[in-house]
């Protein structure tokens, strides 16, 4: 053997051992670095711990936020507006884990899957934080082999999305759906979410609003009078869905583009898309024999067409029923982005300029956006469901964090009360404490919400301005000279105003006033 | 060269070969098997929706449950109470994201530690989900520099811990957590912590409870007093903190085994830790020169138990004034897992019989232990904080699971509304769909809670049912008759009564009854 030979062989053998090297090093750094990290971490905590500097970052996650009282005070009024309507259309509720089998969230969400939070693999079953309140609810159905259920949820999701937290998108954010599912004749569930959405839109005081509607069937038969192969119907389908953010020339440009469609095709599907009104609308559509055939010959397109603008007929019907027609809207080019879609879909929008919000980079305001969206899903418990048994469904999920921005917005810079405190037992001398928690005392056994100051001899001064700033409207003072006449006066914060009532008395009037 | 050595060195070139195919197999293998993963899904998802069988297991994550719609019911009473009590003693609420950084929840909880759920690392931030309310609390009050707050904050926890349902015992449940913060005179927050308990506890009508108080500081002076070193507290409380679940003697075992205690160190503890009552106890340990010092001479730990007694003699009097202290007792034995007391603690227990629940293992029923619990901790805001101000801190936290557990076994067999619904609109005959929708529309304007079936042509018996099954107390009944006559019958379920009432009088009549 050449020593040409030999050399090229032990480079050979060198540069391998070098890799070999390499690729251990990268099988076992990933342990390693965790090793070092820990150590590191818990040298710092023992540091910490003696210095008592800080050690943190002092920061919510990316995306998500705290709800200070001010903020909660604003949430709990909103959620009261929208529990109230939920009820009234006799809604049970229902709750489900934050996190779900991570299987049982695959493949309901196509493209957006790549946004779920995976929980870290610790041993045991993997775990996924919920993307919505749909899937969680029709697997509940399915698990529980119900059959009809209107039940509404509120909760927290998850979506690894870019937050743009004034115009209140974020990674956690709350849901409060409404959901009706069972074999219904048609319509009636769907007009009732529609009917719930406008009540709570409306008793929100946010301005005008607009509900669209359509329905995916007949989108589907749009593409296929279009000429839209039926494998791209889907494509199309989101590519539409961007209309409400993009003009038409970027849509068309991603029809013929992106998605492949002709000229033709995206031109044809121009003329529907830009069609929007009411019954009339409908109307001129069940005229289209492109659209709906003719009844001596249809495809499966053209009947499911049929069958989609009969429905959106009878949901018109009873919106004017029930008086709220004029404020939803039949819109062709809404497509909604997810999935699991398969009839009408709908979608509520704010219309009044004072609900423009400011953008995260501070340039000028824009609208928030739809404020509630939902649709019906007659295929999704089935998925679930050992014998494929269908549960059709239809619901409406109400935005409410953009309703947050806007409500919070509006509140800067006014007062909004975080306790429902009535009462704030006060002393006018040193050395009554123990008189103010007697009375206290007898103030929560007759459920009057009152508090005192935590300090044993606090100054009079300091009470008073303790209720003034909480929005305490009352303050019960005892004093030396009060105590000797079996007294209390009582303040009115507002007016300043005191009277002098007999201590047997004080409880009896303060739950009275 | 030597063939045997050429040999060798292409054996070992091969080998190698062999070493780095493999490993780089490996490294790629994750993201093969992934891949496949993906692939076989959406393969299964696709067939899934042809021949619509199941594809996914049908449960929840191990540890959590589903709450139906009667055990909402319960759940929203329950919280109902607590809520009202808290906003009785003047707290505000807040909220918090469900994860943290994962360094702001290291370093907490000591042991508990290997409980904590941690995010998958997707890219980004080392997230965990949150372990307690309290550790949250802290960071929300250094980060925005509060320095007094008054907050309740109900809302879900996450312990990878080994779960027992049927005992309340979850992966995922809710805390209910009370605190004060800020630099207050002694033993005033400390004492309305317990107040609340007491309100909570007797208005949820469980039965007798017991509140156990203790003092961190006066455990640490006992176990000086006993001659255990400083570096072995914490470990002797955490044994001593397994006295309501062990003998006496598993303890001392553990004391002498484990932690490395001598016998007469272990035997001294016993005669500490047996005692318990009320302010007399107090007294007599305050003479207790072994644990106090005498006020010529006086240990760290002797002048800590000094303050610990005089603290809780303080509390006691405070208890009594609010006529609570009959169901507090003092207890040294009390000791509390957590690392971050640092001065009171107390731990409420159900003493009824009739809270005893079924064990997993279909065993003999035990009681549900501690249902609530907290202290001070006047150190944890200081962890989080640039300048380590301190923030002292006390709160309690009701286990609502517990109470769940126990109430919902009460309700089992007993029907509870999941409805508010007062009133169902009916028709006796067919084709009246828009009269009860006309009917419906003004009920819900007038703000009455009212459904309907969702058919066209529903039977009057199945109405009927519907109102009886759901507990719905009132059906108004359109028929043709009636409709021609200008008239609706209103039917009270409970009684099978009817009256006639005018069209025009109806939503009126229903408002009032």
């Amino acid at each position: 053997m050449a020593d040409t030979d030999r050399a090229k062989l032990e480079a050979a053998l060198k540069a391998q051992g070098e890799l070999v090297r390499r690729l251990k090093a990268e099988k076992s750094s990933k342990e390693k670095v965790d090793a070092e990290v820990s150590k590191l971490l818990s040298l710092k905590e023992k540091l910490g711990l003696d210095d008592g500097k800080q050690k943190f970052v002092l920061k919510t996650p990316k995306g998500t936020r705290d709800y200070g009282p001010k903020q909660m005070a604003i949430r709990e009024r909103v959620f009261g507006i929208i529990v109230e309507a939920f009820k009234r259309h006799g809604a049970e509720t229902i709750d489900t884990p934050v996190f779900e089998l991570k299987e049982t969230l695959t493949g309901k969400y196509g493209e957006d899957s790549k946004l779920i939070y995976d929980l870290e693999d610790q041993g045991g079953e993997l775990l996924a934080l919920r993307y919505d309140l749909t899937v969680p609810f029709a697997r509940y159905l399915a698990m529980n082999k119900i059959s009809n259920c209107k039940r509404y949820h509120i909760a927290k999701v998850y979506r690894r999305d870019n937050p743009a937290m004034t115009r209140g998108r974020y990674r956690e954010f709350y849901q409060c759906d409404f959901d009706i599912a069972g074999v219904y004749d048609a319509m009636i569930p769907d007009a009732e979410c529609l009917k719930i959405v406008h009540e709570i839109l409306t008793g929100l005081q946010l301005g005008d609003f607009l509900i669209k509607v359509n329905d995916r069937r007949l989108l589907d038969g749009v593409f296929a009078a279009c000429g839209v192969p039926s494998d791209k119907f889907r494509a199309t389908c989101s590519a539409v869905d961007k209309l409400d953010k993009l003009p038409w020339e970027a849509v068309h440009e991603e029809l013929v583009g992106e998605k492949g469609l002709t000229q033709e095709m995206a031109n044809s599907i121009a003329e529907y898309v830009c069609l929007h009104g009411g019954r009339d609308v409908i109307a001129r559509l069940q005229a289209d024999e492109r659209l709906v055939g003719n009844s001596g010959e249809m495809q499966d397109e053209q009947k499911s067409a049929r069958a989609g603008l009969a429905d959106l007929d009878l949901l018109f019907k009873y919106l004017e029923i029930m008086d709220i027609s004029t404020q939803v809207q039949f819109d062709l080019s809404l497509a909604r982005g997810l999935d699991y879609y398969t009839g009408a879909i709908f979608e509520a929008t704010l219309l009044a300029p004072e609900n423009a919000v400011r953008q995260d980079d501070g340039s000028a305001p824009s609208g928030v956006g739809s404020v509630a969206g939902g649709g019906r899903y007659d295929g999704l418990v089935g998925m679930f469901d050992a014998k494929g048994r269908r549960v059709p469904c239809v619901g409406v999920s109400i935005g409410i964090e953009r309703i947050f921005s806007i409500l919070e917005q509006r509140s800067e810079g006014q007062s909004v009360r975080t306790t429902e405190t009535q009462v704030l037992v006060a002393s006018a001398q040193k050395g009554l404490f123990d008189e103010r928690l007697r009375l206290l005392k007898e103030l929560w056994a007759a459920g009057i919400k009152a508090e005192t100051s935590y300090r044993i001899s606090p100054k009079l001064l300091s009470q008073l301005q303790q209720a003034e700033q909480s929005g305490i409207p009352l303050v019960a003072l005892l004093g030396t000279e009060e105590l000797a006449a079996g007294t209390v006066r009582l303040r009115t914060v507002a007016t300043r105003q005191e009277v002098e009532i007999p201590r047997e008395k004080i409880v009896e009037v303060i739950s009275k006033s």
